[in-house]
């Protein structure tokens, strides 16, 4: 197996902070998978395998590219039928783009509103720069004026996990009795959060605490091979 | 096939509106099982079936009872295999459990701050004595303040669909290429408050109004065999 992982990481590249790029590291190891891991800055992606991809996650299995997180799941279960599944069936590969975009419109945004000047000293130079550039074009604003109010977001996070925690009550991981992909497209916002920042957002009997704990036990501790910010 | 299922309604007993209800009614006809449907009121519930639930739906189907809207969709599942999948497999099963938690924390609350008191309006003299002493002990204060800032509340209502709109970019319903039940949950917040209330809060192209659109069209447009209110 020749399987390729491209990551991102800041200056220190021990430390990848993608949520992107964490759900496919645990999507591999789910569906047992070893690989190769290059760890890369903003700037040298769009340079990665001939400019196949502008982001990260790209992963190289063989001959084959695939980019996003979610389509590299789709591959994997298609490509790997006989290891573990991501999705548990059709209904929660469609459900799980539900999962997705509550994550991404809900978790996301506040994960930049606390995180985001955090990301930015995290980079090296010439990252840094592209990163201002980039994320000051698309917010509208300067990067400082992005978590003018983080304390609030802070204080505000655990209350959007309110899904999650009424979800737990019925069972252990959102993909069940274990985890499924949805579960790593949660996660990955957390762990973007817990390697960018050192904001302390839930409390830690808090019911999606406990959950986030048990997805970063998974897989010998995969989660916790980079320790908190 | 003796299945009967008790819907709630109002002192117009042709417009059932309880969400968890019309969540069992297009579950009965996703599985194409006919159903007699018995209306009744608030108060008359913990008489039913010799006191069997203190909620409905509630489902007879034979010998068999059944309560609460997510459990009838596993029993009919498993009792009637052979007809359409309700959840699409283990994955699905799980996952609906996630849009159900999103539904009832994100959506039912700001419903009942549109409706609360268009749902107590619509209930005879005795269901609205229970309903508004219930509600206002279980929510600390009277109906009237729980809706006081109603027209905010409508303003705001499109912003918390935004996860399903995101996932409407990649299919048409949560349950993929056609529905499921975790359609039919999102489904019977949204007629909930159709049914209930006059307040618009959805623009007719917005993708999320299409969807919900659709829905109302399925099954020989059984959710538009009430009207809005």
């Amino acid at each position: 197996m020749t399987l390729k992982l491209y990551a991102l990481c800041g200056e220190d590249r021990s430390r990848p902070f993608s949520p992107h790029v964490w759900k496919t590291m645990l999507s591999l190891a789910h569906k047992g998978l070893s690989c190769e891991v290059e760890k890369v800055g903003f700037t040298e992606i769009p340079k990665l395998e001939g400019g196949f991809s502008r982001t990260v996650p790209l992963l190289r299995d063989g001959e084959r590219l695939v980019r996003d997180s979610f389509d590299i799941a789709l591959y994997l279960d298609e490509a790997y039928p006989g290891r573990p599944t991501l999705f548990g069936g059709d209904g929660g590969r469609a459900m799980a783009r539900f999962v997705e975009g509550w994550s991404q419109t809900t978790l996301h945004p506040a994960v930049m509103r606390i995180a985001l000047v955090d990301i930015h000293d995290m980079l090296g130079p010439e990252d840094q720069s592209y990163f201002r550039t980039s994320r000051e074009d698309r917010l509208g604003q300067p990067l400082e004026a992005v978590v003018a109010a983080r304390d609030d977001e802070i204080a505000a996070f655990a209350g959007k996990l309110e899904p999650l925690r009424t979800m737990l009550k019925s069972q252990p991981f959102i993909g069940g009795e274990g985890p499924l992909f949805a579960d790593y497209i949660v996660f990955g916002a957390l762990q973007w959060l817990r390697v960018t920042s050192a904001a302390k957002v839930l409390a830690d009997d808090d019911p999606v605490a406990l959950w986030f704990g048990r997805v970063l036990d998974l897989h010998d501790g995969l989660g916790r091979s980079v320790r908190a910010a």
